[in-house]
């Protein structure tokens, strides 16, 4: 069921980029949680278009509305579904589309796939779609921080070749990411990044880079052995978001090149719990959380909508060049950063029901 | 379904390190396949332990049984039941274990999760559950290979800290990649690999390393928008793999370093189809496979059992040391290699037939 | 998941029966099918209240949008979102039911469920909930005709203990259907139900009934042994549907009285192909489609909500005596009948995609 | 997926009816349950073959073995396989079917499904796929008495035109149902099935009949709204049972003839929770338990294996009389009692553990 995440907490988002309307349906929240507008505006706002001279300048405000599944600020435990309104939908602006597959998007694939794709825009491909998984993420959040105290945090380390340095990931807050334009909470690298975007899209061009995220007071337990284990089921959330190219969880690639007595993660004895000295785990053990934090990194290639002329190939095979007309983000990981703390959430909240069911 | 993994073409695995055995039931395999056990027992044979002197001595000849599913040499289209017997078992080895959870082992979690855990190794979370796993693999081969002509093949490109030099995807063979006792076809990488695993083992240590895995001939259009995106089911079926730590696609986490000029994969026109001049998107657009080699990169942990005394805690939080005793692979990629065919011919399976369905 | 019904082509419905809309995501249908609001408001306009004077005064026009999946009348194979607004709605008709559970109805079982119900009628429980299978029904309907001429066509058989006499199952016309106002198309019966429900409805009370459905040109093959079982899922469709209370494919409870050499479906050659000379079997054997048409019948039982007092007890167990306010059916079978044919044509487009999947 | 039944707590069953093995995965199940194969082996006792005169005279033991998920007489939360090998194997009774479909058997469709059958007896489509099942049941029935307290009971309430007396659901016993050879405990009843039953062999015949069940101290709150109501859920269950033909709960048919103010299952205090004064809803009301004791029926046909000629056509149209060899059950209800009492509890398990996830 492809536009379906989750078994027990699940969303099926739907929409296309320049179509009516997108959205989302989460199935599976437990009831009598708190929910309104304004919670769910919040992360909306973060995922956005246009809140910055960075991102790309289609003008969106898009405002949800909660159609089921809440009454009187209460969930129901019934389907919540949530509504955003297509605004600026420019579909002339992809007339120039209709024989030439735009190169490193899915014009191509969707059509192989298919037998037709959207005229106008990305469809379903684009990262428009998020907006529902943003919207189905905070409710996911606010569960698993009402039930659990979890909360899930993630930022920016890195935008082409500029580098953070490093963040306590155990303290940093949404506030200090967000004091970023680009939401990487070190400033030095913040300003550099903002510079290299700046210059990328001066130039036509655009920037990859990479997001951290974290999961603080994830109870011991969760995850599902042996095919959705937590760090599995992180995976695939994480690299069904448009443009993500990797996942790593704890040490990730850098500790394939460490020897196991530095790597393994050492018990020691943490107040009321048994705890590790070290996190290479990442907060995973054999697919299950073990109390520790969960650690995580994503990569996303550089947008594939560039300014500069292009010289690639009809669909008909025939020699051409292309050059982009439409609003495109030079660089879109600082809005990637609320989509992947929605899909964490989400892959949270639906190994916690099911680690809940066995009663322990 | 934790012990299962995918939808319309799916295994469901079964069995602990120590128990009576362990197996798989291959759900949704097209009927008239040619199958029998020899095919299975050559990939068995290539992930089984005591092959080669680097890895663990625990001595398992994995006889594969075919228990249904088929008859006269040709799949029926109902679920194929497979089981492999353990043999050298010794539970005795674990003795030790009662009080101490193995650091970066799944005692601990496992024990969390359900309030109890095999007493007797890793049970579920050891590697020997992949036994099921590359016995359905072999299904899921031997389809694609017959129906769509795809072949699945990976290598070791890195042991610890020394890296294959540049492999051809395109060309390399499995008898290339077996010629090496640590299944990378760089003979020079592979001797200093070897050199490296020997050293590890005698100093009662052990290493990671990485697995790069190519899917040749697969055709456009595999892959289901937008949970089910081709590289989010390969992504969950890699890190489940035990000891899995990241996974990449193409350019993959150095992508994202890139811009979008040079990142993009131009189309030009190749024979009778449209391909890409580049594969910096490794086989993938929106989600669903080009056409072009799907190429990936899984990186591994040094595995958590060594010789090495360590300083750790009881399950009670008293500190302790501990030495292991039982058989451990000092290096675990080179049997991984069938391991990472598996999982991926199974994600290309299950997609082809959610394709297929649509009659394109 | 609850809310979602089918594997490849499945739907997911939202909406409380007093909220702001309900609707459904229809995901998997397959692309470039035609499709447009007009296909879908007939089927709604079937099912609406208000269409004459035997069903609920409820006043909803029940005007569907489209608002994703579709392209310039065509289908695109990603998600057709459906909405419908919710006009008349009353919640202060249920201020009186703060204390008591209604009998028969769902909000003692809701609130024991989810520890708070809808406070504004029956919330999911509703029959309004079937608005959006019935749109989603529709978009299955139109695939399985245009892809392999299937037709599903349901009627009445009977209305509390007026039954209808024998109708061709072969030949009857969705036309000939809704002739009659209660969708019996044995006029004399027809006039007998009428009757009837005039009756209950002047006498406070409500009345249930029998649906039957057939589906036509249904090809050898489809059904998957063994838990999706043609008629193993049709039941699960059918019970899923408020106030069915039974299912009975082919011979059915009747079946279980008769020998076997009288119910076995002996094989003739018909025309091209293999047919069978009766259809004790309901066109399914072995869980599988034959070719001869599908048929089954479905009980609904007598709505809840009737007019009549009724001595039953508060929350917290005190005696009382309930007069429901409020707009109420007094027999749901006539607009069941679109009901019963979107479920049928959803498990079939399910299953149709699961078998093509084997490219036979 | 076709041979997995259930989400939370699933089997999944394997095994052709003349082949090696028949067995079961059952995966989901909690930890720390007391399980040996004697608690297995009685309710596969109940359904093999040979029990008595009444039923095949094929001969096997049944025995099940434990191959993984249990250590010292405990679950360990990980998948459970159980594995039963066949004995009495006679392929050659089956040789005479090559050309000719056996009439109201899965041949003909199972050729159509797949291009293949077993040529060995009715493989995946014959009652020995339940094995699987009768062996899974047993764990949710050991897991639902240990945790709720619920007890599944399933008798015979018809065979052929013979019925059985009034039954008290709330009290009857499994040695009541065993008392008899056809599983009625209605001694009357019973005495005169097994003379239907006696004078159908003789006359190489077959009959049908029904089986009532119940479920008892099922909690209020079990079922998902909508599609997973738990009536809709126990009726895929058991019309997945080979040769069902019809469900119905409480009232069921019946019902449907009944007026809404007889048919209303009043609410009345029962010692400390709500109960209804009647049960005719079965136990559920908006597909949720409702604390009353869950009660359904299912419609088995007439077996199709009868030793009468029957005047049929071969898969290439011939008219021809087919006389069958090989030993079949003159009625299979007596048998399929246990088959009912597992997908019940198998339904029921799931459903509470979907509950359980609520934390209410």
């Amino acid at each position: 069921m492809s536009s379906t995440f989750g078994a027990n907490f699940s969303i099926t988002t739907f929409g296309e980029s320049h179509g009516e309307a997108v959205g989302v349906v989460v199935d599976g929240c437990p009831a009598r949680l708190e929910l309104n507008v304004e919670d769910i505006q919040v992360q909306l706002d973060r995922r956005r278009p246009g809140q910055t001279s960075l991102v790309t300048g289609r003008c969106e405000s898009d405002q949800v509305a909660i159609l089921s599944g809440v009454e009187d600020g209460l969930t129901l435990g019934t389907p919540i579904a949530l509504l955003i309104r297509n605004e600026d939908v420019r579909p002339q602006d992809y007339a120039q589309l209709a024989d030439v597959p735009r190169p490193s998007h899915a014009d191509f694939t969707y059509q192989a796939k298919y037998g037709i794709r959207s005229a106008t825009g990305g469809g379903r491909a684009s990262a428009r779609e998020t907006v529902g998984r943003v919207a189905g993420g905070v409710v996911a959040q606010k569960w698993l921080a009402r039930e659990f105290g979890c909360s899930v945090r993630a930022w920016v380390v890195s935008v082409g070749q500029e580098f953070s340095g490093p963040i306590n990931s155990e303290t940093v807050t949404r506030e200090e990411v967000d004091a970023s334009p680009v939401r990487c909470p070190d400033p030095q690298a913040s300003a550099r990044m903002v510079e290299a975007i700046d210059k990328a899209r001066a130039a036509g061009d655009s920037l990859g880079g990479c997001v951290v995220c974290v999961c603080r007071q994830v109870p011991p337990g969760w995850g599902e052995p042996v095919f959705d284990k937590l760090e599995a089921r992180l995976a695939q959330g994480m690299l069904s978001i448009p443009a993500a190219k990797g996942f790593e969880i704890g040490s990730g690639f850098a500790g394939s090149a460490m020897t196991g007595s530095r790597h393994n993660d050492l018990f020691v004895a943490k107040n009321d719990h048994l705890g590790t000295a070290t996190n290479y785990s990442g907060g995973v053990q054999g697919g299950i959380s073990n109390g520790e934090p969960i650690i995580f990194r994503v990569a996303f290639k550089p947008p594939a909508s560039i300014a500069l002329p292009q010289r690639t190939a009809t669909y008909a095979g025939q020699e051409t060049t292309l050059e982009l007309a439409g609003r495109h983000d030079p660089c879109v990981v600082p809005r990637a950063v609320p989509i992947v703390e929605a899909m964490a959430a989400l892959a949270l909240a639906d190994l916690a029901l099911a680690q809940r069911s066995r009663g322990l």
